[in-house]
Order: C-alpha cells, then sequence, then structure tokens
C-alpha cells in the first residue's frame, strides 16, 4: 500500500477502504507518513468529503491508536458529555454534579479553550487548589466512590487525532464534518463512557454556523458511536449569543454554583436540562424525559446537586471554601460597565466577538502554550429580546489591566446591536 | 499575510489575488512556509481549480524566483520548443538542428526522463563525449556561432518550480492544468527565447489523456506566453502510440539521425513538419506555413539539417564518428525478437507500457538519481493499422541482460492487441 495511491483516491473523489484508513493512521502515527503528504489527504477530505462509513472507520483507528480507557470496574452506565464548544459554556459544570447526584455516573476528559471558545479544564482550575490531572486509578476510584470524576486529556490517547489535529490547524482543515466527528468521536470512544451525550451548538459563537451542519454533524456523530457499541444522544443548541450571562473562567464558575443553588438563567438551565434528560434515560435513571427533568429539578431543589459539587471539588483537591464563598474565587481589579448607547431593545450580541474579547483580556488563548488570567472576563446584563435605557449598564467588564479593559467595554458596546 | 488565510481562501474555491500569489511563491522558495502547508494548497488548487490569471500570475512568480537566461547577445529570434512528453519523443534531437539550419536560432534547455518518458538529455548523452552541461557563456556563444544550443535545466533556474514540483510529485498533485502549465511556462520564460513552439500530447502515453484536456493545457500555455510578451504557438499531437519505431536513448538518436537524412518514419516526420513550420513562421524565416514546410524538406534533402547535426554534436564535444556510423553508438547485447500471436491488424499499442517496458529495460528512470542504460529499448516493427502474420515480429527488444530483456518481450507480447 501507498500513501501516493491514498492520496490520488481521495483526490479524485473516491471512497478509501476500511485497509486504506487504517494503513495511513497507523503509519502517520507511527511517523513514516510525512505531514506534507497528511496535510494533502487532509484537503481533498476536506474538499471531496467522506461518507460515515469512512468516517466510521477513520474514527475507530483513531481511537485505537493509542491508549484506551477501561472504566469497567466503575459500577453502573458510566455518561459522558460533549460539547463542541461555545462562548459562557460552563453546562459541564453544572450538569456534571447534577447528573451524578441523580445516581448517573458521570466520567469525563475535558479539553483546555483555544480561540474564542473557553475551556472546563480551565474553568475548574480557577477554583484554588481544584487538579485536573488524575491518574486512571484515582479517576477510577472517584468515579465509584463518588459518581464523578473530571480530567484533563491524557497525552496517550488517541495520538493520531493529537497529530492530525495540530496539523489541521496550521493547514485550513479544521472545518469538516468528517474530520470534527472523527476528532471528537475517536477521544470519546478512547475515553471509555457507555453514553455519550452530545451538545452540538450553532450559530455565530460556534464551529457550526448554520443549524442544518450542525443536525449533520450531530447524525454522523451519533451513528459512529451507535456503531461503535455506545448508547447515544445529541442535543443540537443555540449559541448565537453567549450561554447564560458569565464569560470568562472564575465568573463562570461562579454563575455555575448559583445555578446549582437554583439561580441560574434560564437559557443556561435549560441547556442543562435538555442535556441531563437524555444522561438520565440512558443511564438507566429515568424511563422518560419528563421523569428525567422533574429528578432533575428536585436534584436542585434538595440541594443534593450542590452538595455533589462540593463532595466533587473536595475530591479534586479543591478548596470549598471558595465554592461557599465564591468573593474567594479569583477576582479582577477592575469592573468597567459598558453603557448602551441609545434605548431600545438587544437584537443581536455578536457573540463570538464576546470570546475574543474575554481572550484579549487574558481569559483565553491564541496560542495553545498561553498562560490565562482566571479572574478576568465579561458579565452581561443584557441579552437578546431585552429592553434597555440609554446609558444602562449592557454588560460588565472585569480587567485586570485599565486599558485593556476600556478597550474591551468598547469593543463590547459595539458587539451589541439595539433597536429602537 | 498569512499562509492560512491563503489556503483557506482557495480551500472554499475563491481566487487568489496576484499579491497572495506572490507571497507565497516569494516564502516558500524561501523556505519560511513548510511543505505541509504547500501541500494543502497544492491539493486546494487541483481540486477546484485557478482560471487563467491566476495561472498567469502563478507562472510569473515562478519564472522570476531564480536567475533568468537573458539571450539577448543572440542575434535574431530564438526559438525553443517544448514537449509536454510521450513515449519515443526524439523530435527535439531531428527538429533542433533542422529549424536552425533554416536559419532560425534553436536555444533550448532540456530535461531528464522520468517514469515512462524520456528526456532529451538523457538521449544526446548517450552520444560518446557530448555534453549537455554548458556555461550561460557558451551557451550564448554557441546560440551566435551555430545558431543551436542544447543545455541541461540549469540549477538555478526556477527554484520555486523545482521545490514545488518535488513536493507534487510525492503529493499526487501533478495531474492538474494551471500546476502543468505554470510548472513548463516559467522556465520556458526563465530560459529567454523569444519564440516558443508547444507540442502538446495526448493519449494513452502522455500526460494528457484526452485531446480536450491538451487544447485546454495548450490554450493556457500560448495565453501565458503571450501576456508574457513571447510568440506563442502549440501544436496538439497524438500520443497513443509510441512516436516513429523506436524507444530508447541511443536507438532514438539512430532513428532521429536517420531521419535527418531523410529516412524518418512517417508519423515523426508529421510531428517534427508541423512543429518545425510554426517555429520557422514565428522566427520570421517563413511567412506561411506552406513556405515553410517547402524550407524544412529542402533542409533535409540537401544535407543541411543533417550538416547541422553533426556541427552541433561537434561542438558539444560529440563524437561525430558515432553520428556518421551509428554502430558505434551504444549498442545492447541482445536482441530478442516480440512474435505477433496471431495473424490479423494491429488495432493498439499500450504506449505507457512500452515507455515503462523501456524503464524495466534500464533506460528510464523510476527515482531522479537512478543511472540509466542508453543501450537498450524497443525497436517496434510493426505500428497500428499494419497487418501481421502469426510468429513474425512486432518488435525488437534491445537488452543488456538476457533475462529481463526475455520478460520485457512478454510484456512487450501483451503491449500489443491484435484483430482479425
Amino acid at each position: 500500500m501507498r500513501i501516493y495511491d491514498i492520496i490520488e483516491k481521495k483526490r479524485f473523489g473516491k471512497k478509501l477502504s476500511e485497509e486504506e484508513i487504517r494503513w495511513f493512521i497507523r503509519h502517520y502515527t507511527e511517523g513514516s507518513i510525512p505531514d506534507y503528504q497528511a496535510a494533502a489527504l487532509l484537503m481533498a477530505i476536506c474538499i471531496n468529503g467522506m461518507d460515515a462509513k469512512e468516517t466510521l472507520q477513520l474514527t475507530l483507528a483513531m481511537a485505537e491508536s493509542g491508549a484506551r480507557m477501561d472504566l469497567s470496574a466503575i459500577r453502573g452506565i458510566k455518561a459522558d458529555k460533549h460539547s463542541t464548544g461555545g462562548v459562557g459554556d460552563k453546562v459541564s459544570l453544572i450538569l456534571a454534579p447534577l447528573v451524578a447526584a441523580c445516581g448517573v455516573p458521570v466520567v469525563k476528559m475535558s479539553g483546555r479553550g483555544l480561540g474564542h471558545t473557553g475551556g472546563t479544564i480551565d474553568k475548574l482550575e480557577s477554583i484554588p487548589g481544584f487538579s485536573a490531572v488524575l491518574t486512571e486509578e484515582q479517576f477510577i476510584r472517584q468515579g465509584n466512590e463518588i459518581g464523578l470524576a473530571m480530567t484533563g486529556q491524557s497525552a496517550d490517547l488517541t495520538p493520531a487525532d493529537q497529530k492530525l489535529y495540530a496539523l489541521r490547524d496550521v493547514t485550513a482543515t479544521v472545518e469538516s464534518i468528517p474530520l470534527i466527528a472523527s476528532s471528537i468521536m475517536s477521544k470519546k470512544l478512547a475515553a471509555g463512557a457507555d453514553a455519550i451525550v452530545l451538545d452540538v451548538k450553532w450559530g455565530d459563537g460556534a464551529f457550526m454556523k448554520t443549524r442544518e451542519a450542525a443536525q449533520e454533524l450531530a447524525d454522523l456523530m451519533t451513528e459512529i458511536g451507535t456503531q461503535a457499541g455506545r448508547k447515544m444522544s445529541a442535543v443540537i443548541s443555540d449559541m448565537n449569543q453567549p450561554l447564560g450571562m458569565a464569560v470568562g473562567n472564575a465568573l463562570e464558575v461562579k454563575e455555575a454554583i448559583a445555578a446549582l443553588q437554583g439561580n441560574g438563567p434560564a437559557d443556561l438551565m435549560e441547556d442543562c436540562y435538555a442535556l441531563g434528560e437524555q444522561m438520565l434515560c440512558l443511564g438507566g435513571a429515568a424511563d422518560s424525559p419528563e421523569t428525567a427533568r422533574v429528578l432533575l429539578g428536585q436534584a436542585i431543589r434538595t440541594g443534593a446537586a450542590y452538595e455533589k459539587m462540593l463532595v466533587w471539588v473536595s475530591a479534586q483537591g479543591g478548596d470549598t471554601g471558595a465554592i461557599q464563598d465564591t468573593d474567594r474565587l479569583p477576582t479582577a481589579r477592575y469592573r468597567i460597565p459598558v453603557p448602551a448607547d441609545e434605548t431600545g431593545t438587544v437584537v443581536r450580541i455578536a457573540c463570538r466577538q464576546i470570546g475574543t474579547i474575554c481572550g484579549m483580556l487574558g481569559g483565553g488563548r491564541m496560542e495553545k502554550d498561553d498562560r490565562i488570567d482566571p479572574a478576568v472576563g465579561i458579565v452581561l446584563e443584557k441579552k437578546c429580546g431585552m429592553r434597555t435605557e440609554k446609558g444602562e449598564p449592557l454588560a460588565v467588564i472585569h480587567a485586570n489591566d485599565k486599558k485593556r479593559g476600556e478597550e474591551a467595554a468598547e469593543m463590547c458596546m459595539q458587539a451589541y446591536q439595539i433597536e429602537k
């Protein structure tokens, strides 16, 4: 078999066989296929596509390219959740203890933020002492003991995806539904959960720009997971404005804690409930979404979900005092209000732009090795459909550098569109 | 400017600006753009194409990426000829002295063979002592003194094309009309001739598989050359069977000498005349193709073209004795006839296969640095449309290794299709 022939086949839009896909992944991971040949193949895949069968084979080959987590020692149907990424997306922080409190073990590998989107691990690390580096043994023990464990992506999982993702990132081959689906699903399959619920986001702040593209990606990933023997479900959600009110690591942790205490904004809670329903159903804790929603509501009201959060943070070395008194979370020096420049109704908030502003304040990464400032971010006061008077604050910028904060406030004002 | 954005633009089928193309070529030649990014861009160009304007800009950027020949010191309208490559294509060996004998200076950089096609420089080097390495000064002096000079591709011309070609060769991005056109024309423009005649071949033994693709390539190259201020003409020719009877380096030199002596096979002579007419017209030696053809015929009949060959070979250090007595050219040890396996008419000769057989005998290169055996090859006895009796020789294999020769004879028999 020759990589040249595989590239040529895809260049002319032909389907690759299972054998060809596995051969490519094996040799690329080993380093015997150079990046320039892989880049040519990736571009041909981006333009000419891959069908569901090819995508499944690619996913399985990548999932099997490195270590795989064996979670069989954890009792019950282990559930995982994946979001395709957005702005203000702190759902995992709420959903994990919420679902675990309802009796379904949640075991999750999470990523760090890059570009305009945040990452769950970065958010958790804004809790003093919290460690997102668990050994497999710790991960399994914690899964059994408290029904909830979250860790950063292990370096030895899916090395093929790690290499390919780094190459896609510099060759304009990220945006491709088969490549996105196989990248996400290979990691999820290797991470070992029995049930996987996907939150596939669309809109200005998401990778998928249309609901149709999000649906296509969701269907493909669901099909792959099902073929691989996992229980699968997907929720399509809107990412045309930030989710909830807070954008920024510690700010989002605060909002998540409030949500677990019953004070979450409606759009954020709706996303959590929609995903939680699926996780409880797949995990066998509820026999219908309606029953599941009742259980989820109870877990919030009784404080069980919040209690699970405390137990979880404590288990991973975090300071529970900072959960109970959120003023002890990292706090920015300056708070700069963003006044409305006219009276009217908010009709649009440029979502991706809000994510970019948070990055500019120091709350996100432009490059993989950038350090982030957990305290900074934006707290929205107004969301789409809300009325505002001229001069009333649309949002408040939390900054540690005054000049950057003022620039951020100006950019934030531009991100709002108000109509009379 | 960022290479990422340029790749992405072409990935989505948008047109690249002159500035973007020049920026890419400059940085890729310098080495500041890695091969994997160039490979992704090349694949996007292959699949999504480039229009005539983009192709012109790419050609000019590559032509200007290194040294350029200044031939202004040679008197007259200097003519060059380029063939897109075929099997048994010894046209340059005949055409160059023939056109020069008619008073149009012929100055040409030629290549070496690769894969199933031969190269003019390899063929010339089968003449004992012939040197295809001329300095620019020697090249110009010889152009003036005898109106004919031929040299190998200078290493400092079109470095961008050299790098890109090597990359295309391993990334399945060779077959692309804009990339082929810009590669050929950048070298031709840098080589400095005033008039360029193209022999664009199509069929089984050529890179272009259809007459339409050959015409498209010819039109594009003609347009590029014209826009760059050169006199241009193109001839489309059939490469569905080998040109003439001989395939193999020294064997083709023998056939070329015979042709200059008035004993060339009809198809070979027709290609030489068609191209020669254009060269004489563009070079100002004839005012119509009809007049040109008369002049070319005279140059053969009077021996002027053959005399020019002797002068040329002598000027480049070759042994003219081997031209006058072709038995002194390299000769293979074994001659193995290929008998017809039935009586009938030859309807097809798998042309590319004949080229491959010549390579297998040692007469061509599979890799760039392979050494070639000048003596070996195939001499056809029967071409398409000719009758044969069962057992009559279709061709004769010239081999230096008996076993390989016998394998070649078997393969050659398979390459012939005979119908009753």
